[in-house]
């Protein structure tokens, strides 16, 4: 039996990841959590508070993934485009949700519920709720679309939520071998001879710098444990040649 | 004389960050430094380490701003194929670069400079360098695309190399209101209001949540500081108002 494939992307929605004004915790969140399910994050994106722009984004992503994942844009202010820009991307009606509203009821006494608020109700047709533990608002599901939150804590309070009816793939196995302070130039030639014989894996090798040396690691991932084992042990074995050679002895001037 | 535009995309690139392993910094840090340089950016991708996902991404983003950064994928090992994929964007050959590899002269010796470091001379035909300080191995520029490592520290040495030959835009003036332990939902309809009288400005709602609490920001931001600090004032009375009726006492259960 084939390893199942089980894919998402991710569109991340707001003016204030692009600003610089707040640095993503979304992405890292995100991956986390579908790595741990098996399914493989294939793309994200980040875009403005704009329908348009999410639309676009939506009806790239949609076809191409078994799931697309949103946070971001679903408050009760006028920048939270991401609701009416769903509806639109599926062409269907963006509606007052009796669920939605119940659901709000549970944190805020009905005469609190304003306008403004009434908009974080508004759901496209069809959606299916994601319950949103710490301020009760819901996100959305619709067709293979999961929409979240912009609140780090909130979006994984959804994840949480969503995970059960999940598809899941098969986890993808990660080896980290360090290297510490070898280049990478020392070992690329025999590391890219290793991936060429390792089709079904994917071999990285992640360059960092700690006070002037490195601080390089080698990732080995796929879906079979054994052979990202196999060849886990192969990199062990040429870094120790290497070092024995003594490649480990670099400074950066 | 209208405000210039001038607008950028970055595309970062690597499997590390989709699969989790690594938490990307590089989108903050190239947010950052366009704000300063009053460069817009208009979106961000990420992709996998494979060049026909790379050259697909760059061929969509490239026509549509006036600059496309790219981060990660140009080191000596196999599954850095990002020059390989820019080249084959702009129609290109990828040739050795004497110049790439004088710089890389200047930290190792000749006899080090081996087949896979080699890989980190290949520069498309008639792009420039974007020198790196930190590690020597440059970047370069073709067209409107600037190709940077991943590593940030790296990457914030080639935004400075860069810098000086960017066209610089209006710089966006940002103003945070401290809004504390109040619902988005009290001051959203009245923010609504404000907004739809200042078109030229964006005005966004952050929330947040500290201990149960609220600890929310409203954001103004545009390239006229005069508009961008009216506005800001009047959201200032906005919450006071509402503060003084007591919606800032509010507790999530």
């Amino acid at each position: 039996m084939p390893p199942q494939s089980v894919t998402a992307a991710l569109l991340v929605i707001g003016d204030e990841i692009l600003s610089g004004r707040t640095k993503d915790k979304n992405i890292g969140i995100v991956a986390d959590f579908l790595a741990d399910l098996g399914i493989d994050l294939r793309e994200v994106r980040v875009v403005p508070d704009s329908a348009a722009e999410i639309v676009a984004a939506l009806n790239a992503l949609r076809h191409r993934t078994t799931y697309v994942f949103t946070t971001g844009g679903i408050g009760p202010t006028h920048d939270d485009v991401t609701a009416d820009a769903v509806a639109s991307a599926f062409g269907v009606p963006l509606i007052e949700d009796e669920r939605a509203i119940a659901l709000m009821l549970q944190r805020i006494q009905p005469e609190d519920l304003n306008a403004a608020r009434r908009r974080m109700a508004r759901i496209p047709q069809g959606a299916e709720l994601v319950e949103n533990a710490i301020s009760k608002a819901p996100g959305f599901r619709i067709g293979n679309v999961i929409v979240m939150a912009g609140v780090p804590a909130i979006v994984q309070s959804m994840l949480a939520a969503v995970a059960p009816k999940l598809e899941r793939g098969t986890r993808t196995v990660l080896k980290t071998i360090v290297v510490g302070n070898m280049p990478e130039g020392a070992y690329a030639s025999e590391l890219s001879a290793l991936a060429a014989q390792h089709p079904d894996l994917a071999i990285g090798s992640y360059p960092s710098f700690v006070d002037g040396k490195f601080a390089n690691e080698i990732v080995v991932s796929g879906k079979d444990a054994a052979h990202v084992e196999a060849a886990a042990a192969a990199i062990h074995s040429i870094i120790a040649k290497l070092r024995a050679a003594g490649k480990d002895k670099y400074t950066i001037t």
